[in-house]
C-alpha cells in the first residue's frame, strides 16, 4: 500500500491530522494498534484550547463540539478554605472549552468514515523503516498478515509507549524526565458538578481538582499515593476525601453518586529531542508528556499537529521543506513551555513528601500572591488558555 | 535612662526608625553592639526601591541619595550567551535607585547626629525584659558599666544574630528557613561598570551579577561554593571566572581591576514568626532573611520600619494601638511575598547540585517565557522595584 502520510496511532492527534490532510487533499493511512471501542473507552482530560477548538473546526469536526462543550471563563484555586477566581477572559479574552477528549476523539473518528478515511485497527509489531531516507515505509501484521505502507511522511502519534519515538536511534535522541511522588485518582459520576467552573485545591491533605464533562457528568481527582490501588478506594472513602480536601462551602454542596469509573493515574513531565527525524515527525505524547495540572496533554498534541499539518501543506501544494524543517524547532519551544507551566502550577498545588515548613510556606506565599497580582494572574491565564503558536 | 521606644542595632533599620520618630518628637535610643566605623565599614546592597527612598525623604535623609543615587529603569537577564532586558520604568513606572547600603547607613549617621539622637556604641550583653508587660525595659554594659533603659516599646533592629529575636521565647516562635547549596563570591573595584544596568547571569558554570555602586566603583559575583574561602581567590581568578559566566559581548568589554573588597556570603532564606512580642517589635533581618538575588534585604528592613512608625506614630498622635496591632500581620504578609520572590529568582539563576538535566530545561524554558511574557515581566518587574505596602 502507498499512501503520502502514515500516521501510527488513533487517538485524537492521529485523527486530526489526518482529517486535516484529507481536508486539503493530503491522504493518509491510519494505524491503531487497539480497537475503535478501546481508544473511545480511554477517559482522558477535557479543557480545551481555542488553538484545538480552531483546529477541529478547519477539519469539520466542530459541529458538536460547539454545540455541547461548555466555554468556561474562569477557574477557581483554593487553597485551605480560602478561594479566588483566574477570571481568563477577562485577563486574556478567550475562555477555554470544556468538552470531553473522547468526544474529540468520537467525533473525528466519524469525520474519518464519513470521508472514507483508511484507518487499520489492531495492527500488530508495527516497525517503522528508514525514516531518514527518502523512502521511509512502515511494516506491520494484521491478524497475522504481514503489511507494509510505503509513504512520504510518517506521523508518529502513538503516545509514551508507542514505537515512533523508539524508531529515532538512543544515540540520537536526549530524553528528559521528572516523575513526580505521586498520582492521581480520578472518578466519574453522574452527579452534577459541585461548582460551574475548575476548582483547583491545595490542601494539607493534597490536591484535589473538580471537574465536570457537563451538568450531570462530573469528574474529580484527590492527590494520592503511588503504592494506592484504586481498587481499595471505595466511592465513599473518595468522597470524604475529597470533601476534606476543597473549601467547606464546596464540601457542603458536593453531591455524592456512584462511580462509573475510578482509575490512578501517575505523574509524569518528559520531552524527547527532537521531534524529527528524517521523514519522522513525533507528534503529542510520543515526544512529551505533561502532569495533568493544567490540562495541557491532548492541547500540546494538537499544537504538534498544528505545526506538522502546516509543514505538510506547505510540501504539498508549494514544494516548500520550509514548515517541516522548522517543525522541531517552533514545535519543541512551545513544548518547554507549556512543560515549565504544567511543572509550576503542578508545584504550586501539590503536596510533596519532601517539603519543608519553609517550602509550604513559599507555596502559600505564591497562592497569595496569585491571589492579589494581577500580571501573575494574566501569566497565568496566558498559559491556561494556551499560548499563541 | 527613660525613652519612648528603645532601638536595638545600629544599622540602617534602626537608625532609619529613630530618625522617622525624631521627625514627630518621638523619642528614641539606639544601642550598638560595634563601633560607627564598624557598621559603616559592612557592604551590602545597593539596590533600592521607591518605598525606600520616600522614607528617607521622610526622614529628611534624602539629599545625597537625590544627587548621587542613579535611577536604573531596567536590568538585564542573561543565560548563555543570550541576554534579554525587563524594562522597569515601561512595566511599572518606577525605576529603582542605585546607592550604597552604606551610604544609606552614613546619611542617617550624619542626620542622627545633627539631631543629637542618642547612640550608644559599643553596647554589651544587650537584654530584653518584660517584653509581654507594660513596663519593658533594656539592660547593657558599655565599658564595663551596667545601664538600663525604661520605654515604652522595643524596636529589634539587630539582624539574624542579634538577641531580639532570641527574647520571644521559643515556644512562642516559629521558624523557617532554607540555606541555599552555595555562596556568592563578590568584590569591589575602582573600575568603571561593564554595563550601564545590572546583568543577572545564569551560566552552565553558575551564576553571576555585575552590579556597580557609581560610575567607577564596580560591585561582581559568582556564585561559589560553600566550601571556598575568599583568600584562596585571587583578583585574576575571580576575573577569569566571571568573564567565562556572562555573555561574550559583555566579558570582552569588562574592565578588570585590583579588588578594594572581597568576601563571601552564604545564602539564606529565613522567616521568624510572630514579629512582635508584646512590646517587641522585630524588624528587617531580626525577623527575615532573603538570598541577596533580587536585593530585597534592605528594602524589606525598610518596608518593616515603615509599618512600625506607623503604628508607632498612630500610638502617640491619637492613642490607637491598631497600627501596632496590625503589624505583625501587614509586615509579614508583605515579608512572605518578598520571600517568595527571592526564592523564586535565585532558583531561577543558579545551578544546583541536584538539579537534573529536565531541571536545567524548566531553567530556560522559564527564563524564555519571562524573556517573551509580557504579563511574566510585568509580575517580576513589580517585584524588583517593590511591591505596594
Amino acid at each position: 500500500m502507498r499512501t503520502q502520510v502514515a500516521i501510527i496511532g488513533g487517538g485524537p492527534s492521529g485523527l486530526l491530522l489526518a482529517q486535516l490532510l484529507h481536508k486539503r487533499g493530503i491522504d493518509s493511512v491510519v494505524l491503531e494498534r487497539k480497537t475503535k471501542d478501546y481508544v473511545l473507552s480511554r477517559i482522558r482530560a477535557g479543557v480545551l484550547e481555542q488553538g484545538l477548538v480552531r483546529l477541529m473546526e478547519e477539519a469539520g469536526c466542530a459541529d458538536r463540539l460547539h454545540a455541547e462543550g461548555h466555554a468556561h471563563h474562569g477557574a477557581l484555586i483554593a487553597y485551605g478554605d480560602e478561594m479566588f477566581r483566574i477570571d481568563f477572559s477577562a485577563l486574556t479574552g478567550t475562555p477555554v472549552i470544556v468538552y470531553g477528549q473522547t468526544e474529540v476523539t468520537r467525533d473525528l473518528y466519524a469525520a474519518r468514515e464519513v470521508a472514507g478515511g483508511v484507518i487499520e485497527f489492531n495492527v500488530e509489531d508495527v516497525t517503522i523503516h528508514e525514516a531518514d531516507s527518502d523512502a521511509p515505509h512502515v511494516t506491520y501484521n494484521v491478524a497475522g498478515e504481514a503489511r507494509r505502507i510505503d509513504c512520504d511522511f510518517i506521523a508518529g502519534c502513538d503516545g509514551f509507549h508507542g514505537v515512533s519515538r523508539q524508531a529515532i536511534p538512543l544515540s540520537a535522541r536526549r530524553e528528559y524526565e521528572k516523575v513526580y511522588p505521586f498520582g492521581w485518582l480520578g472518578i466519574l459520576s453522574e452527579t452534577p458538578p459541585v461548582n460551574a467552573e475548575l476548582i483547583y485545591a491545595n490542601s494539607p491533605r493534597g490536591f484535589a481538582l473538580c471537574s465536570m464533562r457537563n451538568e450531570n457528568l462530573s469528574r474529580y481527582y484527590i492527590q494520592c499515593s503511588l503504592s494506592d490501588r484504586s481498587e481499595d478506594w471505595t466511592d465513599d472513602a473518595f468522597w470524604r476525601e475529597l470533601k476534606r480536601r476543597i473549601p467547606s462551602d464546596q464540601a457542603d454542596r458536593l453531591v455524592t453518586g456512584p462511580s462509573i469509573e475510578k482509575s490512578i493515574a501517575p505523574l509524569r513531565s518528559f520531552v524527547t529531542e527532537p521531534m524529527r527525524w528524517g521523514r519522522l515527525f513525533l507528534c503529542g505524547d510520543a515526544a512529551h508528556i505533561v502532569p495533568p495540572t493544567g490540562a495541557k496533554g491532548l492541547n500540546t498534541a494538537a499544537s504538534d499537529v498544528r505545526y506538522l499539518y502546516t509543514g505538510l501543506r506547505q510540501f504539498y501544494e508549494n514544494g516548500s521543506t520550509d514548515g517541516i524543517d522548522s517543525y522541531c524547532a517552533k514545535a519543541l519551544a512551545r513544548v518547554w513551555k507549556v512543560e515549565r507551566f504544567s511543572w509550576w502550577f503542578s508545584s504550586l498545588m501539590h503536596r510533596y513528601p519532601d517539603q519543608s515548613e519553609f517550602d509550604l510556606r513559599i507555596q502559600v506565599a505564591e497562592l497569595e500572591f496569585l491571589r492579589s497580582n494581577c500580571a501573575a494572574q494574566r501569566a497565568m491565564a496566558e498559559n491556561y488558555v494556551g499560548l499563541p503558536y
